[in-house]
């Protein structure tokens, strides 16, 4: 890591933030295979198709701000793939492996969010108007994603409430 | 890993959260010595008293549910707090550890808020209405902390280009 001025920091975060959503792109097709109801393996794959155009967003910004980005690999990423796997390997089918593949993608979920809100900040300091546009972008998709899925996890909650009482 | 009920789910990812907080406690000082800014320094300080009262919250939870943790190392905290290493190591003290050190402290910041909010979620469903809410207090401590953090990184941000200005 070779960090030395706040440039630096942004091709870093954002080196960070493209391996993450590479390995998202190759981890979310497994996590849709694994969800029992439709409608969250319908979210995990329309989340697979707005990856792949924040994959294509960061080869945007790329382009106009003329960076390379250094090969790295996200650890962190690594580790909230890693414990999403051992739910699908550890759960059976059904609504509780579900419930437990929501928790997990909304870890996914904030660590973007925490990464682009970063991005945002210090692509705001550097002056970068346009690419910091494009970095909201996503900043709003993946809140939404996340919002998507509390409203998916409540209302499987409320469905097995009703069956039970 | 062994889940087969809900409250299997809520235990596994309690269990996970315990071994976050008590990795984060032997991090956070180390964060604390490594930053610069006064104000920064002051805000993991008080961050770590909080985390210490959010590991006794657990503790509590425990014992009012007669449950027993799982032993569990969270491998995503792992990730989380290595990276916040390889700033200290990677970056000379000054501004731009600093920027980097909150980018690093917001992620861990974000995946505690995803954890304690499917933990808030789960609980509810389960009826532990007295848990749930120690539970909320700490996501609130957590996302309280996460918008200082921005506040600081923000503040950060101005001063420098009023410098360069």
């Amino acid at each position: 890591m070779a960090i030395k001025s706040i440039d630096d920091l942004f091709i870093h975060e954002l080196s960070d933030i493209y391996s993450a959503e590479k390995q998202l792109t190759r981890a979310l097709p497994r996590l849709a295979r694994a969800a029992t109801a439709p409608e969250l393996r319908q979210a995990f794959e329309t989340h697979l198709e707005e990856t792949q155009g924040q994959v294509e967003r960061i080869d945007q910004v790329v382009e106009t701000l003329g960076i390379r980005l250094k090969r790295v690999k996200c650890v962190a990423m690594e580790g909230l793939v890693e414990e999403a796997k051992e739910i699908i390997d550890g759960i059976v089918e059904g609504p509780l492996r579900d419930a437990a593949l929501i928790g997990a993608a909304q870890k996914v979920e904030h660590y973007e969010i925490a990464s682009y809100g970063t991005l945002c900040a210090i692509g705001k300091q550097l002056g970068y108007k346009d690419t910091v546009g494009l970095l909201q972008d996503t900043l709003k998709e993946e809140k939404a994603t996340d919002e998507k899925l509390t409203m998916l996890a409540e209302r499987a909650g409320n469905q097995r409430a009703a069956e039970q009482g």
